[in-house]
């Protein structure tokens, strides 16, 4: 490509290291901002500088936070007796939507997994352990991916926490909301049943 | 959505200012940018707030242009007695990647259209029968596109130019390259009949 600007060019090549991004939509977005009133391109360039350079990670439960702890576990109304433990920010943030939970978190920063080379060590397993025993916990649910990974990850935290009088737990796996029984694969639908839900 | 974290927020909205970004995107990108180094952020930053401030629009040929002058009108390699009228700068970058092109260019910085009430006065119209006054030119080719605003567009330059002794010429209008004559349109068809290429 010939971008006949040094700037533009410059511009394209950094919008195009972003994920999803090639070179063709970061020159449309580029000369969108140029399009577009000095003043925007400010507001977007200082919020990106800003959230990199003053985001924190909640020391509590590992969430980003704007503070030394996240907003969550600084909140009083919140149930501190239960943790959601989960994989990511983005897990976190899917479950606040829901607005079903309201109690405090726990994000390990990734999934036990071997073949990427990713052990208990380098996630946030040890202070989860710390929490269980300093924090007076009900109970701890277990929110992670139904992959090989999560159900490790879920099956070596679950056997370090067994010995701790702490209720454990797991969403519940089954047929998604609004999918029908005959598109469902059988590995869900077998769990479906197996853990069905008794009304009487 | 709720984001757990102000800064993060404004980012992401910021973010989906952007054309054919959505907050789920932006959210993706804004943590993309978390999990990578500050550096790679303030680079991006500062790039898109180089280009913003930075740029110029070449007084010559209205293309961007890191100068007062673009690259392509300060080429003493390139043939000043040709200008191809382009819409925008994106066709300036589509052409110049054919790399068959050789003249000068003008933008015109949009077309003629009375619907959405552009008329020949917010375009660079004026500038180019300037041009077309003061330059040594032998012909002005027109790239615009095969639309009811594009057709207006050249057919009023053209009218206004028809007393210089300049050749006027539009791109080939006819089957694009790799296609099916059974999936072209009649029109396209029809013109490229009418405006068929003798070989001899």
């Amino acid at each position: 490509m010939s971008y006949t600007s040094k700037l533009i060019e410059e511009a394209v090549n950094e919008i195009a290291t972003l994920p999803g991004i090639g070179k063709k939509t970061a020159l449309r977005l580029a000369l969108f901002l140029l399009k577009n009133n000095p003043e925007h391109t400010e507001r977007l360039a200082n919020s990106l500088r800003r959230l990199r350079s003053q985001i924190q990670y909640c020391r509590q439960c590992h969430n980003i936070a704007d503070a030394a702890v996240c907003s969550i576990c600084a909140n009083p109304h919140r149930d501190s007796g239960i943790i959601c433990v989960v994989e990511n920010l983005q897990d976190v943030i899917a479950i606040e939507n829901t607005a079903q939970y309201k109690g405090k978190y726990h994000v390990l920063g990734g999934l036990i997994s071997p073949i990427e080379g990713v052990g208990p060590e380098q996630l946030h397993i040890e202070h989860l352990l710390q929490r269980a025993q300093t924090e007076q916990l009900q109970e701890i649910i277990f929110a992670l991916s139904t992959t090989i990974e999560g159900d490790t990850t879920t099956f070596y935290i679950t056997k370090k926490l067994k010995d701790f009088p702490i209720k454990l737990s797991s969403i519940a796996r089954g047929v998604a909301v609004g999918t029908e029984l005959e598109y469902t694969d059988e590995m869900t639908l077998a769990r479906s049943i197996k853990e069905r839900i008794v009304y009487h």
